[in-house]
């Protein structure tokens, strides 16, 4: 097969590739990680790159606009080479290397996605600790053993179970591997009979996990994971005082093989995709977990349980379950309730024998991630009616309160992770987080007070509102000239320029144009109408919605005024409002701490009704009356009203 | 290091050796398999072997007579070369080699260790189907399940539990291994969501074993396994009709690595010595598997589950668990109760994922066989005392009814199976299995009615029996001259010549001697006054006994009249003995095809008090008034008082 060498600019990484080798799947090989939401079937038009030499074939997939072309345009995706060639890919293409970037840079761009010990310590131990009673995943237990005599010669597993249960006498069925009962006479008599035994709970039996010698009983440690679509954060916690002695946050490195969740299900029906995936979150977790142990001098050994939140389709890549039929009508998850196993069958390095729970799953697009929240936020304790919103690619929504809950997975698209819009980025240095209009004259306010590169989710939430706010734009989203910002045409779309070029840290001006409003709409759109239908589905009114409980990375930064003028969220007091910030963390820390709290969320996923909007006939109706801003019935949003 | 070839006759067998190897170690090298009880430790003297060629430097341990060292003799594992030597392997000192046996030898030295097919199917199956509710270890089931649809969206692995539970409402605890959750998605949708479940039973929860696609339910097999110090025995079970579709027994070959489970822990500590006796009952096992599989024309995927019977030591070897502790003070087990785990675990090969079970012991010399017996002998059923015997190297004895139950082990010696005595042979072709004196001559019946060429255990019980009856030894066991048999001396101790010469298979008279006399008073002086310390230690007298259960491959050719008569089997009517044969494979088989029986099995070794004879004061001294034909106190037999 004929080779041709590709060398991307402007980093000059050169790489040989086959004639049929799409420059995406180059670019990976070169280690450019190039944005890709569809898994590279040509659909988002985000992998877009500038040709600078050479032959090549593309496909037109309408996503290049014809100025785009002429300036060399392609979609990496959809072009092989012909000869060697030259590739530069833009900035807004690129995925951040997390590698080249410093700890405070990464610290900044994680920011928000977890919280630092000492606020979990202050504001969630206390709190989380009244709610459920201490009994974690792995317990540690000094035992004394009784020496053997001619009288008292019952053998030596038999010894240790029957000494455990003297402490346990609430266990009714005990396991124990044959490994641990091999090494048990040598390790008895070695240690004078005084052993250190790690019980497991495993699917409602216990079972002694590890055999030490001494006592061990101080050293059990666990860790908690939220595995995110785009990040992935982890808490080492003491399972003895349950205080967290470290948290890391870390991309997820699967980014590179599509942006959502979908465009992972595709990759993971390519060969060895399932295989590539599964990898690269395992070694992120390893390297978390590896970093977290370090900095408290601690060992592998002595991390005795490890306990994972993600939505369904990150909770099979972690198992290395096929994820297919997650995405193929009828949307059947291969497990929502998955058991207790070893962490070493999945290629998590903790003791080679701890544990691995997964907090369970509703449906194929509502995870353990929302299980998680739910019972972080507590909205299963109170009759209280609740909202629970995770604003991310997907949004989830959950509504109920003790008795029942009803839940429902808009997609959302990326807009509120910056993805989707000519200018939007991620939440990384020199992203506008925020915007306001006062005066007649812009005011942005960036990450790191940086000169500004593109707009991320919250920025563009303010920016929606504060255009709609200063009617620069009409409650359709059309662009109109005004005397604040410049309009131009472009292509014969319209668009607000906010930066212009001088101004920006890219050269190129930070606009918004009609298209992203359109997507922005969309958006919004999605997840107003998952909270419209779940409140017509149950039959209550916006008014009987006491809380409303704020989740994911976005939420922090997210400015509930704005997010109301665009109709994102119902209007509501601000009061009613609660930021939790990273709920699946918290949450599954709560289930690594606490049995109690584990059967509280299978008892949550079990209560839990997972409303399907695809098949969902009120979904259509109510979604196209919410393409306005902020609502075709602008009475749904009497502030607003007020407001315009 | 220097090298000699030694030359085994009459097989013409060589091997090179290390200056510093034994005999018996090059033995086994060639493949020639000879008696050792100790280990080759030098104590048993049973490893004789006739130098014809050749140096060698030699211990002299004592076990060796004066005549003997003139001819040659010498203990193989007390002797290494100096030279290339030829040595002479006596038939008495050789085990019978099994591979050049044909079927119908074999089927005759294994008779009695097994019932056949047709005698099981009728005397054993429907008796026993009537005492437990049949709930095998591994059951299958054969589900429909309903098609996912979009408001019936549970995962695969939940629906396919959800449906599990509608035919078994009685399960609480359900387990399903990640290996099956990842195959079930494809699985499921391949076989149109017909599959067939196999749920067995682990340690009081069910685990979801297997999942094969379409009807499979009526191919469910299990195999119960005696896993004997001498010999192993294997029943192949049709889970479902519960009937036994074949049966096959083979030599324990860990027999080349020592006689009695004491020489193989010895041998277990040393290199790689563990590893040794494991793969040999391994191997074994699963030849045995292999063959009764091929008769019916079934594959290694149908048999789902294995249940083992076996003394401790041999349990702890099958699972290649260190054995050292059970002969070290005061002697204790590393497990009593095993879990089921999975029997490739132990590399036991049927279905990969098929289970393997344990009948639980009592202590280290008080194992799993003997709970079977119990078990089968059904001693826990009614209130009558009962006495279970099983005659072996081990003696076992179990005196109780349904609501206590007491054992004690004593060590008998290889005596009841034909080891321990000068012209000891197993239950082998030509083996003098049954001898009486009439009209003042020998009558002898062997076993194949073939020429003789030594005594089995049956044929020492009559022998003696008849030598007493007739006055030709005294009580003591002292030789007197007489009119039926010659008496001769040889090198100080007077013998008895059963056969002479010219009669005998191996040229070589068959006599008894005053030492072979003294070892049979032993091991019956044991045997006995363990039921003597259990009626002591339980407040009871002989007469309070209802039935005596006599276990174990001699069993089956004991002479009831003999035993008594020589002091080994209390002296009751003969119609309170009931022979029971392998009753360790019989009740392995009930706890195959019950759960009920395996709870059983549990509870009997829960109630079962295991007195340590070691530490037993009164066994000494019953001990020493028992060393008497029939013991010291002839008015214990009465019946022989008569006799006499």
């Amino acid at each position: 097969m004929e080779e041709f060498k590709i060398t991307f600019l402007p980093e000059h990484k050169s790489v040989s590739i086959d004639k049929g080798t799409d420059l995406l799947t180059a670019a990976l090989k070169t280690g450019i990680h190039i944005y890709n939401s569809c898994g590279g079937e040509g659909v988002c038009g985000r992998c877009k790159v500038i040709v600078k030499k050479g032959d090549y074939a593309t496909e037109d997939s309408g996503r290049v606009a014809d100025l785009e072309r002429e300036k060399g345009y392609v979609l990496a995706c959809r072009t092989t080479p012909k000869s060697d060639m030259e590739v530069l890919v833009p900035e807004e293409s690129l995925l951040g290397d997390l590698e080249i970037l410093t700890e405070e840079v990464k610290a900044k761009r994680l920011a928000g996605l977890y919280t630092p010990v000492e606020e979990i310590e202050e504001e969630q131990y206390s709190a989380i600790s009244k709610v459920f009673k201490h009994g974690p995943l792995s317990t540690k237990l000094f035992l004394k053993l009784p020496k053997p005599t001619i009288d008292d010669n019952c053998g030596d597993s038999d010894r240790l179970l029957r000494e455990i249960r003297k402490y346990h006498k609430e266990i009714t069925i005990m396991q124990m591997g044959l490994s641990n009962i091999k090494r048990l006479p040598q390790l008895l008599r070695d240690s004078n009979w005084e052993v250190t035994v790690t019980l497991g709970n495993r699917n409602r039996t216990t079972e002694v996990v590890l055999i030490e010698p001494g006592d061990r009983s101080n050293r059990n440690f666990g860790v908690a994971i939220d595995i995110g679509t785009t990040t992935i954060v982890a808490y080492l916690v003491d399972l003895n005082s349950q205080k967290v002695l470290g948290s890391k946050a870390s991309y997820n490195p699967q980014v590179d093989f599509g942006e959502d969740v979908i465009s992972r299900i595709i990759f993971a029906q390519h060969e060895k995709g399932l295989e590539k995936l599964h990898h690269a979150v395992i070694d992120t977790v390893n390297t978390l977990i590896g970093s977290l142990i370090k900095e408290v001098k601690l060992t592998l050994d002595d991390v005795t349980s490890v306990i994972l939140a993600g939505n369904t389709t990150m909770t099979h890549l972690v198992l290395k379950i096929d994820p297919t039929q997650i995405r193929k009508d009828p949307y059947i998850p291969a497990v929502n309730f998955m058991p207790v196993i070893r962490a070493s069958e999945v290629g998590i390095k903790i003791n080679p024998r701890g544990l691995l729970a997964c907090l369970p799953s509703i449906g194929s697009y509502v995870g353990g991630d929302i299980v998680a929240g739910v019972l972080a936020a507590g909205m299963d304790k109170t009759k209280d009616l609740s909202l629970f919103i995770d604003l991310g690619t997907n949004g989830e929504v959950v509504f109920g309160n003790k008795e029942w809950l009803m839940a429902c997975s808009t997609s959302a698209g990326p807009c509120f992770e910056g993805g989707g819009l000519k200018c939007g980025i991620r939440a990384m240095k020199g992203a506008i987080q925020n915007i306001s209009i006062k005066n007649g004259s812009l005011e942005i306010g960036t990450i790191g007070n940086l000169p500004p590169k593109g707009i991320c989710g919250s920025g563009i939430v303010d920016i929606i509102s504060e255009l709609l706010k200063n009617k620069i734009i009409d409650r359709s989203g059309k662009i109109k000239k005004n005397n604040i910002c410049e309009v131009r045409d472009s292509g014969g779309l319209k668009e607000v320029v906010l930066i212009n070029e001088k101004d920006s840290a890219t050269a190129n001006a930070i606009i918004i144009d009609e298209n992203d409003i359109k997507n922005l709409i969309h958006s919004k759109g999605a997840i107003y109408t998952g909270i419209e239908v779940l409140l017509k589905e149950t039959g209550f009114k916006k008014s009987d919605i006491k809380h409303v409980f704020i989740a994911g990375g976005l939420g922090t930064a997210l400015n509930i005024r704005s997010a109301i003028n665009i109709g994102l969220l119902p209007d509501l007091a601000e009061k009613n409002f609660v930021f939790l910030g990273n709920t699946s963390v918290s949450g599954a820390k709560m289930c690594l701490l606490s049995s109690e709290a584990m059967d509280k969320a299978e008892s949550i996923a079990n209560k839990m009704t997972y409303l399907d909007l695809s098949a969902n006939a009120s979904f259509m109706n109510n979604y196209s009356a919410a393409l306005f801003l902020p609502h075709t019935d602008i009475e749904l949003f009497p502030s607003v009203k007020k407001l315009l």
